[in-house]
C-alpha cells in the first residue's frame, strides 16, 4: 500500500472514531442506556455512508461487509460509555477540552468522509453528474450526524453550526473539479480537498464564523 | 408539447415552489442558518419523490438527474431567506396573508405530486397493485413535508392538519381508478384527480374540516 | 401447512396487532387525528420489515404485496381509535392493564419479527454474513418502533427501555448460530430463538432489568 493510501486510511479511522465519540457523547448527555450509546455512536459514524450507498443502489451498504469500521465505532462508543460511567468526574470536568480535541478530529472525519463519498459516486459511474457526486460527498459527511440528531431529538447541528455542511460541499466540489475537470491525480486531489475542508472547519470554529440566519423574534 | 402537458408542467413548478416556501418558512421560524433554510426547502419540495423512487428502486432518484426542480427549490428557499432577512417587517406583518396564498399553491402542489407519484408507480410496472400505486401517490405528496417536520423537530403537520393526506389518497385513488379500471385517458384522469385534491384541500381549509381525534386529557 | 407453520403464522399476526396497537396508542396520546393514528399504527407494525427490505434490495418491500398485514395493522389501529373515542373511560381506567397485556403480545411480536428478519437476510443470500443477518433481525424487530418514536417526537423507547433491542439481537444471533453453524432445522431454530426473546423480554419487564446508563446530572 503506498504511503498516501495509508494516510487516507488513518484519516478514515480518525474520522470514524471522532464521529462515534460525538454520537456516544450525545447519547450519554440524553441519558440513554448502553444500547442507545452504542447505537448512536455507530449510526453517527456509519449512517452517512449508508444513506449514500442506498442512493446509489449499493446493496448491501458498505458497513455490512466492511465490519472493520463498525467494530471501531462500536468499541469507541463503549469506551466513551465506560469513561463517562467510571471516570465521571474527569469526564465532566474536562468536557470543554474533550470537545476541543474532538472538534479537530471531527474536521478530519468530515474531510475524509466528504471526499470518499464524492469518490464513491464517481466510481459508481456518476462522474458525469457533478450535482449527484457532490451531494453524495456532503451526505457521507453530514448524514450520520443528522441521523444522530433526529434519533436523539435535537435540532440537527448541521442546520445551526459554524460552516459545517458548507465545508463538506466545498471539499466535495473541489475534489470533483480537480479530478474530472482538471484531470488531476485522485490521491493528490483527495489531499487538497481534505485539507480545504479541515482548514475551513478549523477557521470557522476558531473565529466563530456562522452562516447568516434570520432572527424574527427580535422584531416582534 | 400539447397544452395539457404545459399545464401539468406549470402545476409541478407551482407545487415545487409552494413546498420549498413551506420548508424554508419553517426553517426561518426555527432560527436555522442559511444552509438549514435551503436544505429544508429542497427537502420539502423533493423529499417525497425521492422516498417514492427508493421504494420503486429507481436509482438514482429523479432529483439527482432532474436538476431543474432542485434549482427551483433552491432559489425559492434563498428568496424566502432574503425576504425574511431584509424585508423582515413586511414578512412578519404579512405572515397571515403569505400563508393563505401559500395554502392555495400548496394545494396545487399536493394535487400534482400525488398524481405524478401514482403515475410513476404505474409506469414502473406496478399498475396491477393499486395499494402500492396509491401509497406512492400519497408519499410523493406528503413525504417531503414529513421529512421537513422530523428534521425541524415538530409534530408532522400531516398527522394533525385538516384533511391533508386523505386528500392526496383520494386523488391518487381517483387517478388509479380512472386510468386502470375505467381506461380513461391519462391526461384527463390527471386533471380530474388534481382538481379533486385541490377542491378537497380548499374546502377543508376554508370550512376547517378536520379528521376526528381523541382528546383524552379532557376526561381526566 | 404443517402445524409449526401455523404457529409461526399466528405469532406473526399477534406481533402485527401488538405493534399496531402500540403505534396507535402513542398517536392517541399525542392527540393525532385519525390519519395519524392509522399511519403510526401501520408504520410501527410494518416499518421494521420495510427498512430491512430496502437494505437487502427487495423492491418493492414486502408490505406492498402482502396487503394482508397492512390490513391487519390498519384495522387494529382503527379499533384502538374507536375504543379510545367511544369507550374513553374504560380506555383511560384500564390503561395499566392494557399495557401489561400489550407488553406480553409485544414480546411475541419482537420474537417472531427478529427471527423472520434474520431468516429473510439468510434467504436473500447473506447467510455467510452473520453481522448483516443479525442486524436485519434486530431492525425488523425494533425499526418500526423507532420510526414511530421519531415521527411522534419522543425519544426512541429502544434506547431507554428494559433490555429490548438486546433481546432481539440475542434471538437473531441464536437463530443464525442454530441454523448456519449447528445445521439445526429452521423451524426448531425459530421456535427456540423466539422462546429465548420472549423469555428475556418477560423477565426483563418483570424484574425491571435495565441496561446500565450514565447519570451525569447527579454529579453536577
Amino acid at each position: 500500500m503506498p504511503a498516501s493510501d495509508i494516510v487516507l486510511y488513518i484519516a478514515e479511522i480518525i474520522g470514524t472514531i471522532a464521529f462515534a465519540v460525538s454520537g456516544a457523547m450525545v447519547a450519554v448527555d440524553k441519558g440513554l442506556d448502553l444500547f442507545g450509546v452504542i447505537f448512536l455512536g455507530v449510526t453517527t459514524a456509519l449512517g452517512g455512508g449508508t444513506i449514500r450507498d442506498i442512493l446509489i443502489g449499493k446493496i448491501p451498504p458498505s458497513m455490512f461487509y466492511n465490519y472493520y469500521y463498525v467494530l471501531i465505532a462500536f468499541i469507541t462508543a463503549l469506551i466513551v460509555f465506560i469513561v463517562a460511567s467510571f471516570l465521571k468526574r474527569i469526564y465532566v470536568e474536562n468536557r470543554k477540552k474533550i470537545e476541543q480535541i474532538l472538534n479537530l478530529f471531527d474536521a478530519v472525519g468530515l474531510g475524509v468522509f466528504a471526499v470518499i463519498g464524492t469518490q464513491t459516486g464517481m466510481a459508481a459511474g456518476y462522474d458525469d453528474n457533478p450535482f449527484f457526486c457532490i451531494f453524495l460527498g456532503m451526505t457521507t459527511g453530514v448524514g450520520g450526524g443528522m441521523l444522530r440528531d433526529v434519533l436523539a431529538k435535537q435540532m440537527p447541528y448541521v442546520f445551526v453550526k459554524h460552516i459545517y455542511a458548507l465545508a463538506a460541499i466545498g471539499g466535495a466540489f473541489s475534489y470533483y473539479v480537480l479530478v474530472v475537470w482538471c484531470g488531476l491525480d485522485i490521491t493528490i486531489s483527495a489531499f487538497i480537498s481534505m485539507f480545504l475542508i479541515i482548514t475551513i472547519r478549523i477557521l470557522a470554529s476558531h473565529y466563530r464564523w456562522n452562516l447568516p440566519r434570520v432572527t424574527l423574534s427580535n422584531d416582534k
